[in-house]
């Protein structure tokens, strides 16, 4: 048996992602990502549904004016106006979709099957004689009754649909079901069938490769696995499962999986859960000592794939599981020289703090390193005192009296609100040692009260050295002076 | 076939969720979560790695001490000293985790087959003699040799292992495989064999699901998936499709999940993705027009099944896809009463908006309706002027001049930053006209410099009436003080 000969990848990231409760992307956003989706090889790019509004229509319009390799598609209803619509954009196809469940058909629609059926076939034949590739998709496939879906496909074909769709709109598949279903389903049917899943139950992944691997022939796909509710079937799972687990090739050019996931969460604004597979912050992060140990010796025992494949790195990071191992080889980064007590000692510290329920930075484990090796380092830049007046009326300003290397310098800046400025009179304080710059400025989303923890992050570069610093404090200006400072000393 | 018959779930949040990078859980919390967990109803709780350190030893015995339902575990190697240190933590179990397949042994253990099979039967023998239950785990199982794998098992439940268990160390598992390799083992060994997933292809659901029917007797999971990399298998995801897709019962107490997914969430600091399934922030949010048109007629056309089954709300929120329906419903329930021509002007400024990349607010709305049905709603209470001063030697004193109800107001107020500050003199300000409560302070996180958009969300309540309201501004102190105003003038 061939699995996945050819198969092709329908990326809905600009229409069922965009669906996203919160999300809107603007014409310019659309046309960068679908620039980058076309770059990884999807064949087509769904890129909005015409019928919403003027300004989608705009945003169909922009993507179809860049010229890319992929199919364009919009998404239409069964009714001529869509069509009309996506015409109007001048897209390459249409991804028709009509309720076929009995529930969607009576309440949603408030019509019966062969009402639903005979508007399926009237718009794709329109569809068909103006031009248009037609994608016949059936909503709610999964609750539908199977006969009257197959015998819609066959009509749908009869009348021109040049592919056909399956789509579990609640995600209620599970994969033997999707397997018998598939089987059944493209021996009855003349067209290609793809596969459109959503993760309400965590399954889309497994239904998607088991639909592939029942004859369907494409798969319906966002970056991230975005979408409305728990989000669709994500593009890299489906490709990297097949590549890696099946060893199969799919086109698509798996080194830029990473950056285009890093756009999509920018621009759409939904953040990726460090535990999210392939693309989250930490799946290729390693902590626990003996796991390092075992890495460090060869990297597969703890990696299904290296990093670099879709186009990352590999974090080791410092915690409570720490292992001597992985401690000598951050120490080492660090520039420091140790013995097996010392490092016995280092690794007693970091283990107390991660007991006590800390997370132990690079900077913490610097700062023990430096304790256990009795290494009196001289902070060069301390802050003696700091002032920050702003308001409405006010323009927001700080004054800063710092001792750089034993001198005291006094400093005043102003900025947009009260950190800002004062970030700004300190690097001014510290301009006479060297030009550091502010490379990325974070702070975690607070919650709580006005008096929470705030955890502030910042990235510091000096003559091409990068540190990054954390602060953290009750007040928002306290944690970013603190963060700020403490990036600086290490810097120079 | 009886499907699914007396599942147990071991859960392993506090062991394996807690060796996710940057987490370090303090005693409290492991018994925090513990308890909760035991109020969910999982069989075992793998309470940690004794070995690891006296703060970790004593995490255990505090969880032990609560005297909970569940069997409470700690993972050990196949080393006595391992055993020791469980025994002195007075645990019910052991999770013994033995390398099996040749890499791991070799590269990690620097040990041969033979070597680990005698480790793991003398260590399954000491620890049965010492009264413990045991668990005897093939680490990276997926990658060893089924043959050597079994004959080990077979040893180890000779030695005395009262249940095995199959690590799919790297997440490698695809369901058929898995199938067939669960069909093999459990004809194969005399005690139940525990399915132990990683989720690195988006695959740990399925292939933990595709192990239970084939024969498994319990499933490994964490709450929210936590879990080095991309996460071990979610608890929430196997459960509800046991329940749910395959009309099982579990034992659980699934109304309990969402509870748990947030304390998890809140004491790891592990953020839970929006399009997580069923317990991500949107998982049964609701935006699109069309959807909500179905979904007002009859909740299950785009619902999977019932929020509170799991112990949530549903959310119905607007965006650049709403439709009448929604925009109709969000109208009303702000007390607004508008006929069709308004509504259609309403709906196409919500749109305008979506069109130009703007997430819409229920603030937007109401804004949008009161221009669109003239309405001239003075606010009560004006911000004329604030000023704040901080630094790290003044306290943070805040000075605000309003207008409440015509009248000027003037008051001052301290606090622990500038923001604390500033929100202490407005709610002194608007004392006169009711106790104005601060429920909830959030901010988004901030990424990008020090003077990128920073969006403040409140939650306000007044004599137990509620509002959410934002505040968006490159400077915190004044984004928090629009968000406050805004929602002091909706709820008096």
């Amino acid at each position: 048996m061939i699995l996945f000969e050819n198969v092709r990848f329908l990326d809905t990231t600009l229409r069922d992602g965009e669906q996203t409760p919160g999300v809107a992307l603007s014409s310019e956003d659309k046309v960068a990502i679908a620039t980058k989706l076309d770059e990884l090889g999807v064949n087509v790019i769904e890129a909005g549904s015409a019928i919403t509004s003027e300004g989608e229509r705009e945003s169909i319009r922009a993507v179809v004016a860049e010229g890319l390799n992929a199919e364009i598609c919009s998404y239409c209803r069964i009714m001529k106006q869509d069509v009309d619509h996506a015409l109007a954009c001048d897209v390459d196809s249409i991804h028709l979709v009509a309720p076929v469940s009995d529930l969607h058909i009576s309440v949603k629609l408030r019509k019966d099957r062969e009402t639903v059926r005979q508007m399926a076939v009237d718009t794709t034949e329109y569809a068909k004689e103006h031009g248009l590739i037609v994608e016949l998709s059936g909503e709610d496939a999964s609750r539908a009754d199977l006969e009257f879906l197959k015998s819609l496909y066959i009509d749908g074909v009869q009348a021109g649909a040049d592919r056909l769709c399956f789509c579990d709109t609640v995600g209620l598949l599970v994969p033997e079901k999707t397997d018998e279903m598939f089987r059944d389903i493209t021996s009855a049917v003349k067209a290609p069938v793809s596969i459109h899943c959503h993760d309400d139950f965590g399954l889309a992944t497994a239904n998607t490769i088991a639909a592939l691997r029942a004859g369907s022939k494409q798969a319906h796909v966002t970056m991230n696995g975005i979408g409305e509710r728990a989000g669709n079937t994500s593009l890299e799972e489906v490709v990297m499962t097949i590549e890696w687990l099946y060893k199969c090739n799919t086109g698509i050019n798996t080194k830029e999986i990473f950056k285009t996931s890093r756009l999509v969460s920018r621009l759409t604004g939904i953040p990726v859960a460090p535990n999210k597979s392939l693309v989250g912050g930490n799946a290729f992060t390693h902590e626990a000592g003996i796991h390092v140990h075992g890495l460090l010796a060869d990297t597969s025992t703890y990696e299904p794939i290296k990093p670099d494949v879709i186009g990352r790195e590999r974090k080791i990071v410092l915690g409570k599981h720490a292992g001597k191992s992985s401690v000598t080889l951050a120490v080492k980064e660090m520039g420091f020289e140790v013995d097996d007590i010392e490092l016995h000692e280092i690794l007693a510290r970091v283990k107390e703090l991660g007991d006590h329920g800390k997370k132990v930075t690079d900077a913490d484990l610097q700062s023990i390193a430096e304790t256990v090796l009795n290494i009196q380092r001289e902070a060069k830049v301390i802050l003696e005192e700091y002032t920050v007046v702003s308001g409405n009326k006010v323009t927001p300003t700080a004054s800063v009296k710092l001792r750089v290397d034993g001198r005291e310098v006094v400093e005043a800046g102003i900025g947009d609100g009260p950190v800002d400025a004062t970030l700004a009179s300190i690097r001014k304080g510290v301009a006479s040692i060297g030009d550091v710059q502010l490379e990325e400025y974070h702070v975690d989303a607070i919650s709580g009260g006005t008096d929470a923890l705030v955890e502030v992050l910042v990235k510091l570069s000096k003559d091409g050295k990068m540190v990054t610093s954390r602060g953290a404090r009750t007040d928002i200006v306290m944690a970013s002076v603190e963060a700020l400072l403490n990036g600086i000393n290490r810097l120079i």
